[in-house]
């Protein structure tokens, strides 16, 4: 880090030099956001991508840093800047190791979400104090956080988390899909009423941002091989919270390495620790689209409990250890965040209704949806005919 | 990854797509080649450049990748590359976590450096298996590991080595000065009695790998903010091996993250890595240029042990615990590095001989080396002013 | 350009080294080819993005490079592999200067296409003869030029030449959208008896390149501004064709330079030349979107004479002098264009049946089609007032 | 380009969004300007570097960003800046076609640089009264492009001209070398009494630079190719001035094209010309390396007579029509262009004083000049032995 008069500069791989003020360094150096310099931002993906490895605290910056430009952008006062500068530097202070994967766990288990964990860490930590200290209003920013105010800015659809995020994991995982027009869409977000909306002129950068992310969840983030090694942590750290290998304590505060380490302990979630380690992965044995299933095929996946079930008899009737079925809890939530509102002669519109691409991504995120079901290399052959025997009364005639 | 026929294709941040081979790709799902995805390239750099968290394990790939384009480009026989690039991408399997900084204490103890442990775990794990059961000559790959055969294309000074982790360290810290020519450099590499050799008309290319390597280390590598981390690791890992926090074979099997937990369970060393992870470093309290030293001052720096008496005498000086004085060990060595000849009308020369830019560059590395004496924040300014007084007398006057 | 060996390599801004074979050099090195150098590949647009100089010349040289790789990737034997880059390098060398304006005058006089064109220079020319003189079939060659065999490596809608295209015009414009995964859509076209098609697992991969360029064009091929100078243009070179400033010899020889030093010398196409190159563009007076139009309005949009006639009502009506009525000819073969043949389970399907994005996007295409009517600025407000009147009655109610 | 409020944004290959005020678009489109857009930076180093078509305009516009860069960070009062920026962009605008090629002509002829033809075309042209319409010192500009005030920031020997042609050519060419730390530059820039000078901090990113500059001299702009075609187009000018192919005054008017159309005229110029236009370049015969030259060399590489001389004999002994003895006129000058002053403790040092890399850099440029004698292909055997005794008596024992 170079110091360059009051301000200081980070270097980011993706964004160059990212100028920081004094408090917003001493921010960065609390323990809380320290800590997610050992978070990876894509959790397990790295066993696919192997350059995948950047972490939630340089995304922290670079969310940051574009938030930044959209407030420059739309002239906000300079307080409001600063205030929004901060939330978007904590907005993932919240996050536990391996984010997502825990997150769907813990909200299961109505443990909250990293948005109200990162609020409680910032009231009662370094954070807190920091931001007292020096003028900044604490219940302003755990306001934004809590998606209140300008907070679209940084949370909506195109907001500056996911515009940093596509551009960062495109950086590091080498796939240029994800490679958007920051500077155009930075021009095109104004705010209406406190709300985050585009302007007409800006549907087509709105469009490239929503087919950027749609082609790397389709080619990165649901990999197929990343959804599996995904889906073995999740079921060691259940494992492990059941036997008690670990408790909710120590997945609130552990890292990647030490959750894993911890996990180790476990039997169960041992032995899946140390596939994912030496990537011994699953291999998929069957997979199910589910445009192809019935009424009964839908009403199995419609909750958690019918594809534990499924998982169970499978293993049954396979005679087998170990399956996985894995459909992405979370896909149901995805059709909701897409919602963008288009602003055309100070009328408001949804861009669904404006874009048949938008629409278009989104059915085919749907139609090509599918469950996974994965086993170790030696049992595949005979859980695929399983499955095959077992899911053909799912599916349509 | 993509499967892409017998060819497996692996995703690089750096080169695009790496065409691996079946047995390349067995070789690289053994136990310890997946270690590497645990050890930083970088070590501690993160902590200056957030985006440092690249490993030696995507450092390997690159490394096959560019040693089987050089193999390529010399024409050498298929059996002869596919060793070449086996011997490649095994050239870092013996590095232990935090690899650099445990290196040095290792060799201090004389306990091997990481090529020979590289040789011993192939022999004795699961890669010597893959190789024999695979027909390739274990010994063939040991012998390049060892410096032998036609290794200098991946490890003498213009080798693919050091192009790769140029190129990476580029690309993750987000500065531009090791952006090599890559491509160029392949093509004036040859092989003249087995060593690897630059000819004349590629004195250019040479020059400026070396100069984005010195550029490198100014900027990066030497940045007075990582060498202080790292030399902080370094006292760690000591004083846990010396008060039996570690043992020496921890050290060995230890990744980067376990070996950090190893080190928080030690009362000094835990202290320090405490330290590292809240990135509450050491401040710079006072720099000393070695091109000013007199020769009670060269006398002094000669070896590790005057280094720590000088220490043990600032510390006590200023009535303060910790003080680190950190200069680099390992320069030294740097300047044999650059041995590089260049074939000339098949005359062979040193290429300093030809080149003042390069012996420029040498003395430059040599006149701007400093030691640096750090300490914790709150006890810079004794520790400056007791260091004033102490360094006058081995000073030039 | 480096000599290396029997081969050469020509450095390129979008793939780095191109490796040139002997014979290539000298086809690169024939008057035909060295013409391309002459003609942007992207004629007027650099007045709007001011990097897009970049021409045909470097883009023949790019599209061989990629040909090469696909026939390697689809092991076709050295002599194919050798006719199909030579195919693909000399693909462009039918056109004439301001390659698409110019080559939407010519076709509708008539007067062939640059394909057509491309072989009777190829034929009749220096290129004929290296082409023989080093053993290529120059049936071969002009076969694939013609649309047969296995030309579709080149030219389907997935081809080298509209990758290497949205390559390089991203690189030139700096607008991103058009950064494609080229390594990964070279392994993903295959050959079907004869006839390029793609792999159902490449079905990814071939909707990002249909997206990337349906970016491209909606943000830079149809920008407003390069509609309107590239319509200006055309009025120029129409204009000097009827009063015989210029003559059809003329246009099939000159390049960009000539043609518009040729221009100028015209009345009106001077006219019209020295505002294009002072950067003096007409303005957007009204826009009219296709989707809005009524039955008569479609009909008189279906053939050039009515929209002639069109440009010559608003013109009396508004008495203003100059008009033009810009509405992206050729824009129905477009449709045609993005036919692809997904290959699954060895049955044959159309892209657009398995894509809803490929859908979406012809349809949003056709959605957003939209004549311009363009004038010089001081004309705007009457011109406009004129149009609202003019097309109320070819609005749908 | 994008309208955003009462700014504009063009994309820029290089710098991504350039904001442009709406003074400076009018500055941007008036006729002087534009017709940089058909001035090729590199002239004609695209016959080498097929990609290096930019043109003097994107510079222009490369050079006013990089320039309000620094000044922002220097906190220089708006309309300071404003002035600062404007004389960026307006810097190159006496530029004639093949600027550098022309410029050695020009100036051996007396006939000024383009500094003062620059001044001279903004105070009777259009650009003069753009300025003086809307509030800007028309002698302000003028004597910033002078050299006078703080023009420094744009052009000594750090300043934004040499930043921003180095990223370019590189981002054209292909080759990496010229990809400097531009963000780190603009910060380590300061004004002493009015000059631009180099914090001590800054000396590494000082050398950086040098040394982009010197790889792409060697590798790029003193590539031999480049320089056989660039005499041959010095060539072809004089001799079409000598004859009165051209006028003066043509010569200050024409654009790149202009020009090559009328040389094309004179006889030999058109020769010379044709040859350039087809890529038929001369062949280096002999090249002649300076440090080897006696005092009776050296006398004669003193001044162009002595090489016209040589030259003459050349041909007469070998008894063919062409031959060019190229050396890099104004080789001489680059010495002092690197004089850059270094701030330290508020006292000044010349650059070169503590920097042996940039004394390296400097020698080995000279070490390495040398002379080309190039002739057609045909005649090349002939000319080298003729050289081989001619030079003999030139040469040091």
């Amino acid at each position: 880090m170079l110091r360059v008069g009051l301000m200081h500069v980070i270097k980011d791989a993706v964004h160059g030099d990212i100028p920081v003020s004094d408090v917003e360094l001493k921010l960065i150096d609390t323990p809380e956001m320290q800590k997610l310099r050992e978070i990876r931002q894509m959790a397990v993906a790295y066993l696919v991508y192997p350059g995948a490895n950047h972490t939630r605290f340089e995304h922290s910056l670079g969310t940051m840093h574009i938030t930044g430009q959209i407030c420059e952008n739309l002239s906000l006062p300079e307080d409001e800047k600063g205030a929004m500068r901060a939330a978007a530097l904590l907005h993932d202070v919240g996050h536990t190791a391996f984010s997502h994967e825990s997150e769907g766990i813990l909200v299961r288990k109505k443990e909250g979400n990293h948005e109200e964990r990162g609020i409680e860490r910032i009231r009662n930590g370094r954070i807190g104090e920091v931001l007292e200290e020096n003028g900044y209003g604490l219940e302003d920013i755990c306001s934004i956080m809590a998606g209140k105010g300008s907070s679209g800015i940084i949370n909506f659809a195109l907001g500056s988390d996911r515009m940093d995020y596509l551009l960062r994991d495109s950086h590091y995982t080498g796939v240029a899909y994800g490679v958007i027009d920051c500077g155009r869409l930075v021009h095109t977000i104004k705010l209406k009423d406190g709300r985050a909306v585009i302007e007409w002129g800006g549907i087509e950068a709105a469009e490239s941002l929503l087919i950027a992310r749609f082609l790397m969840f389709s080619s990165v983030y649901y990999h197929h091989a990343v959804r599996i090694a995904s889906a073995m942590l999740c079921r060691s750290v259940e494992s492990a919270l059941e036997d008690g290998s670990i408790s909710l304590e120590e997945l609130f505060s552990c890292n990647d390495a030490e959750l894993g380490a911890a996990l180790e302990k476990g039997k169960r979630s041992g032995e899946l620790m140390r596939r994912i380690r030496n990537r011994e992965l699953y291999k998929r044995a069957y997979e199910l689209e589910f445009y192809r299933l019935n009424e009964n095929g839908r009403e199995l996946f419609r909750d958690y409990k019918g594809m534990e079930e499924a998982e169970e008899r499978i293993k049954e009737k396979s005679g087998v250890d170990e399956v996985i079925l894995e459909c992405k809890q979370g896909y149901d939530e995805k059709f909701g965040e897409s919602k963008v509102t288009i602003v055309k002669d100070s009328k408001e519109y949804p861009l669904e209704s404006l874009s048949e691409i938008v629409v278009a991504i989104k059915r085919t995120e749907e139609m090509r949806r599918r469950a996974i079901i994965a086993c170790p290399r030696e049992d595949k052959k005979r859980v695929a005919s399983v499955c095959e025997s077992f899911f053909k009364k799912l599916i349509k005639g």
